[in-house]
C-alpha cells in the first residue's frame, strides 16, 4: 500500500523506458486533500541535482498537490538543459492534474551526468492513471540498483501513516542517499509536519550511514491529505512518523549494495550526542573494520583505531568494546577472547562505551564487500 | 642500502618467529655518531600504541643513539604489560649497543590488542649484529602486508641521504600508516632536522590516503650521524628530505594493498591549500568513485558528489573536473565523452579546477578492489 495507504492520495507506477535494465522508473503520488500540507528534507550535499533546486522553490510555502519520481537518471550536473526538463516535468504534471507547477515537487535518481529523455517522461504523464492502489506500483517505480521495494505503514487512531524508499548505495547521512516518500490522513499543517520529519529524520536516516558517501538527489517529503478529519497530538504524530523512518531506514540498510552483515554501532558514555555520532561514524566509514566484519573478524583493534581519530572528549585508554555481547576490549586493555565472538549472522552489534559521560547514539552502517566493489565498479550508477 | 648508505649508521634485520608468516621480523638501526641528532614525527591517532608512547618520550631532547622495529605485532591496546615489553625492548637495545635506554626509540607493526613475545625479542636483540651493509635486512625486516621492501637513497654533495619505508595497508594522512627510518651523514642538528622532516611529511606521507584508516602505531624517524662532516645549507638539506619523504610515499602508494590503479587528485583553484586538501581527500575517500576506478569507470559524477560534501569555497556548478587528459565536466556541465578516457593504465591522473582561488594540493590514493577487500576480511591485520 505504501503511499496509498493514507486516505487522500492517488499514485501509479509505469514504465517508460528511462532504465537499462527495464522495470517501472516513472511513479506520481498526488494529495487530493481536502488538505495539501507537505514538508521535505533535502540532502545537504551542496552539489544539488536539478530536482532538488526545484524542489526547494515548491516547499517554500508548505503546500504540495503532487510529486513526480523517476529512476534511470539523477538529472544532475546536467546545466541549464537538465534544470529545463525538470521545469517541464513538472509543467506536464500541473496540467495533468489541473494544479499548479509551483505545488508540483520532483524527484531523480541515477546516473549523475547524463541528460534525461523528456519526451519519454512527458508520454508516461500523459498515460499515467492514478488509483487509491497505485502505492505499490510507486514503490516499484522508484527503485534503481535495490532489490526489492521498501514500504511501510503505521496505524493510529483513526488516522494512518504509509510510506516507500528507495535506496541501496550512497547510503550516508544528511541524508542517507535515497528517495522517501511518506504520506498521512491525519490533520496536521505543514509547521507540524517539518518539525515532527525533521525530528525522525535526524536520528533514523541522518544516521545510516551504509558506505559514507552523500549523494546529490536525496529527499525525503512528508505531505498530509486530513482526509481522515483526525488531529492527532503532536508527540502522537511525531512518534508515528519517527517510526515510519524507522522501519524504512531498516530496511535501506538491509538491503544495501552487496553487503552480507547489517552492523548497529551503539555508543554509550559520550559527553554529549554529537561526539556519540561523531564516534559512531568514525567505526561506520572504517573499511578496514568494514571488511574485516565481511570476513566474520571481531577486530576490534581497528574500532579503536578508528574512534582514535575523533576529537569526542574521552580517554582512548579506559574505553570498552562489545561484539555481539562479548566485551573484546575491557578499559583499553584485551578482554574476552575474540574466539567467543560469533560474526556469523547478518546482524552485528558493536557497543562502544566511552566512559566519559552520559550520551548515547547508534549508527547503522553494513560491511565492506566483494559484492559491493562488484556492483560498484561493474556498473555505472 | 637504505638506512645504511649514509655514514655513520650500522644496521641488521632478523628473523625471531614474530610473524605468522615467517621472514625476518625484528630490524636494529644505530647511529655510531659523531653526531646523534634526530627528528620523529608520530601519528596524530589518540589512540597511541605503546612504542608510540615512549618513543615521543625518547626523543624529547633530540638525541637518539638507536632504533628497534618490530612487525607481527602493534603493542596497541595492550596496557600496562604491553608498555613494559616496550620498555624491556629497549632496555635490552641499550645493554646490547652500551648506550641509554632513553636515548633508544621503538616501533612496532601488527595486529593490535595481542602481547608481544619479549623472550623472542630479547633473544633476538642478543643475537643482533649490526653491519654497514646491513640496511637492506633491515628494511626487510620491517615489512607487513608489503609485498616488497620500500628504499631510496638521494645523494648530496658530499653526504647523503637514504630511508627505507614499510606499509601496504591503513594509509592514511597524519600519517599514512607506515613506519619509516631515514639516515643521513649531513651535519644538522636536531631542531633543523625536525623542520625538515615536518616539512617534508605534511606534503608527502601526510597527502597519502590510501584508504582513509589512520594507524596507531605511525613513525617516521630522521637521525643524522654528521659522519660526512659537512653542513648543507637548510634549503638544500630541506629538499632532500622531502625528495626521500616524496620516493617512499609513492613507493607505498604503489605497493597498497590489493590495488590496481595509482590515483593520483589534484586540486587546483583553490581559496586555500587546506581547501585543496579537503577536496582531494574527500574524493580519496569516496568508496563509490574508488570502486569505479577499480572498474576502469570514469565516473566523474560521483567526484562532483564527494567535492560537495566539503566546506571548503567554490561554486560546485562552476567546477571542471578531467581524468587522464580528457575534461568531462566542464563548469559543472558535462563535457566529453567518457569513451574517450582510457582508465586501463595503473595510474589515474583526476583535476579538479575549482575556480575559486589560487592554492594547489595533490592528494595520492589507490582504487577499491576485491583484493582490499579480501586482504582486509581474510587476515588479521
Amino acid at each position: 500500500m505504501s503511499v496509498t495507504a493514507a486516505k487522500g492520495f492517488v499514485a501509479t507506477g509505469l514504465e517508460i523506458g528511462l532504465k537499462n535494465s527495464g522495470g517501472k522508473d516513472l511513479a506520481l503520488v498526488q494529495n487530493l486533500g481536502p488538505r495539501k500540507a507537505a514538508a521535505v528534507v533535502f540532502t545537504s550535499n551542496r552539489a544539488k541535482a536539478n530536482p532538488i533546486i526545484w524542489s526547494q522553490q515548491v516547499i517554500a510555502d508548505g503546500v504540495v498537490e503532487a510529486i513526480i519520481l523517476n529512476s534511470g537518471g539523477a538529472n544532475c550536473y546536467t546545466g541549464a538543459q537538465g534544470f529545463q526538463v525538470t521545469h517541464a516535468t513538472a509543467e506536464a504534471v500541473a496540467e495533468k492534474l489541473g494544479v499548479s507547477s509551483g505545488d508540483v515537487l520532483v524527484c531523480s535518481t541515477g546516473l549523475i551526468g547524463d541528460q534525461l529523455p523528456l519526451e519519454k517522461i512527458l508520454v508516461g504523464i500523459e498515460k499515467a492513471e492514478l488509483t487509491e492502489d497505485g502505492g505499490e506500483a510507486a514503490s516499484e517505480a522508484i527503485l534503481t540498483t535495490d532489490s526489492h521495494p521498501k514500504r511501510t505503514i503505521v496505524a493510529g487512531d483513526g488516522w494512518s501513516i504509509g510510506g516507500m524508499a528507495k535506496g541501496a548505495g550512497m547510503l550516508a547521512p544528511g541524508l542517507a542517499t535515497m528517495l522517501v516518500v511518506i504520506t498521512t490522513d491525519a490533520v496536521v499543517d505543514s509547521a507540524t509536519l517539518d518539525a515532527a520529519l525533521r525530528a525522525a529524520t535526524r536520528v533514523t536516516f541522518d544516521r545510516l550511514d551504509s558506505d559514507g558517501c552523500m549523494s546529490t538527489n536525496d529527499q525525503v517529503t512528508l505531505m498530509a491529505s486530513g482526509a481522515s478529519g483526525i488531529t492527532p497530538s503532536d508527540a502522537e504524530f511525531a512518534a508515528a512518523v519517527r517510526q515510519v523512518c524507522d522501519e524504512l531506514a531498516q530496511l535501506l540498510q538491509e538491503d544495501a549494495e552487496g553487503a552480507s552483515h547489517d552492523i548497529v554501532i551503539e555508543t554509550t558514555g559520550a559527553v554529549t550526542e554529537d561526539d556519540a555520532v561523531e564516534v559512531g561514524r568514525s567505526v561506520a566509514r572504517n573499511n578496514l573494520f568494514k571488511a574485516a566484519v565481511f570476513g566474520n573478524d571481531p577486530n576490534w583493534g581497528r574500532v579503536l583505531a578508528a574512534i582514535g581519530t575523533t576529537s569526542a572528549p574521552f580517554d582512548p585508554y579506559a574505553v570498552d568494546v562489545s561484539m555481539n555481547g562479548v566485551m573484546l576490549c575491557r578499559s583499553g586493555e584485551p578482554g574476552e577472547s575474540r574466539d567467543l565472538v560469533d560474526l556469523t549472522p547478518r546482524r552485528v552489534h558493536v557497543l562502544i562505551d566511552l566512559k566519559a559521560g552520559g550520551a548515547t547514539a547508534t549508527i547503522r552502517t553494513n560491511d565492506l564487500t566483494h559484492d559491493y566493489v562488484h556492483e560498484n565498479s561493474a556498473y555505472s550508477s
